[in-house]
């Protein structure tokens, strides 16, 4: 399958869950905001891709990918609260709770993903033959849980109050924060096609890896964006106060270990040999990304 | 087995997931904090008791009554924030973000909900060859998700706004709000039995009931609360803001009513006969609460 057929596939099937009658209107309304706020859909995607890399049906993974993505919605809507990161916009978009207030903006978070879960569990219960779906869904709450996304968004805001500022905690916070779903995406995709212990360990590793290169792209993003917005020279971090890559590293050495990553990445691929092309070209996407 | 043994079971297995040492420390301490924080266990004791009435395995539904306790608590500690309902205390205490900080507050409900759901996965892939105990699972995530608890949560908020105060409308409410929960409870009970559908059609009824019940009795003693507290004469309703039992009917009328929905909770028990006892209890224990 294509990669813009997996697209919209994604599409539409989060929108029908989104419409669905019985969800009462408003908080329909709130939690399909940001939903739909223009997500690049990267980790439902990267779920769709290993299920079809593993010859795995796709359209039965759709429940999955499509839960995945709400969590990752409900987790920004959680981010972006005042209590937390305090932001008021996301990708050009007034945030959750500056359109919709605090109060809905944290149930819509809640609805999101409990929600994800409901979904997970009835696609499961639909393939209750076959305990690998189950697998799945299991990877999923383990990457959203408190051994995994909490985890790293509780260190986050730890470390923001008493910073630390080492490589091992900054390394931490992102196999949590950011690693743990992507890995959790790749694995669910291979468990839902019934993917051999071989292929989910090297999924696993694929996800590590790719989880750090997507991180460290991000570090060095958030630095080159802010020289272009602000004209600063090169050399000086604009983001001095949070714990980065490139401030630990400088953009030089984060560079480096991006290349590493990817590198790391690629090799965990082999064994998909030419199946591989979806996330082949995903790294060099990421390693390019310049959003 | 007894009441008592099963509230010390589920005090034990609830002490044992939060001290799993795979939790960051800050965050395993600021959940435990409001799990620890004197609740009577309501859901999970019916939860159990459910499962026994129907001679099922009590062990072997201790993570869903767990994940049930984990689910309400967490559905508290939102609800209490300054954005929702904005209460200092609960049960005498502080409530979490009075002692925590709002961010701290806002992850410790996502990591409960989180939680409670890779526990009763874990359950569900060791209980792997019988599809009836994630019917179990799946009855949960139904009772606490967007056409459940978050639902009622949601119209609860916007009724909050634009009060509309109808008795359809009140119903409504704590059908999914409180409701929903306590069904869930009983029926996940028993489905981890095993139970055929009519033992699972009267715990709905029963639940139905009993939630109904639950709510009414909560508005009375909301208002002799009141009453008691500020020493004010019977016929005035202290909270007269807020959509209750007592505001729309009186405080007769809302007796009346409660008496009404413990006579259908006790038909619908019928069915169990002399082991239903635990539950005819509870009903004279809820139409006699004091708190």
């Amino acid at each position: 399958m294509s990669a813009e057929q997996m697209s919209a596939l994604i599409e539409r099937r989060l929108q029908a869950y989104l419409s669905d009658a019985r969800i009462p209107p408003h908080l329909a309304e709130v939690m399909a905001y940001s939903v739909m706020a223009g997500g690049k859909r990267l980790r439902p995607r990267m779920l769709l891709a290993a299920c079809d890399m593993l010859h795995g049906d796709v359209e039965r993974a759709l429940p999955l990918a499509c839960a995945i993505e709400m969590i990752h919605t409900y987790s920004l809507i959680h981010d972006d609260l005042p209590c937390m990161d305090n932001d008021d916009y996301r990708r050009g978009k007034p945030t959750n709770h500056k359109v919709y207030g605090e109060g809905f903006a944290v149930l819509a978070g809640d609805g999101l993903l409990s929600y994800a879960f409901e979904i997970m569990l009835e696609a499961a219960l639909a393939n209750a033959n076959d305990s690998a779906y189950l697998k799945a869904v299991d990877a999923v709450a383990k990457g959203a849980g408190v051994h995994g996304m909490v985890a790293g968004q509780a260190c986050d805001l730890v470390n923001e109050r008493q910073p630390a500022g080492d490589a091992q905690t900054l390394r931490h916070i992102h196999e949590n924060k950011t690693g743990a779903m992507l890995k959790a995406a790749v694995c669910a995709g291979g468990y839902a096609a019934g993917g051999d212990e071989t292929a989910i360990r090297a999924l696993e590793d694929f996800g590590t890896a790719y989880g750090l290169l997507f991180q460290i792209t991000d570090d060095i993003l958030d630095v080159e964006g802010d020289f272009a917005r602000m004209g600063k020279t090169l050399g000086k971090d604009a983001s001095a106060d949070k714990l980065t890559y490139v401030r630990l590293f400088g953009l030089e050495t984060a560079r480096e270990k991006a290349q590493a990553a990817a590198c790391d990445a690629r090799a965990a691929l082999a064994v998909f040999e030419d199946r591989a092309a979806f996330f082949l070209a995903l790294i060099d996407q990421t390693l390019a990304r310049k959003s």
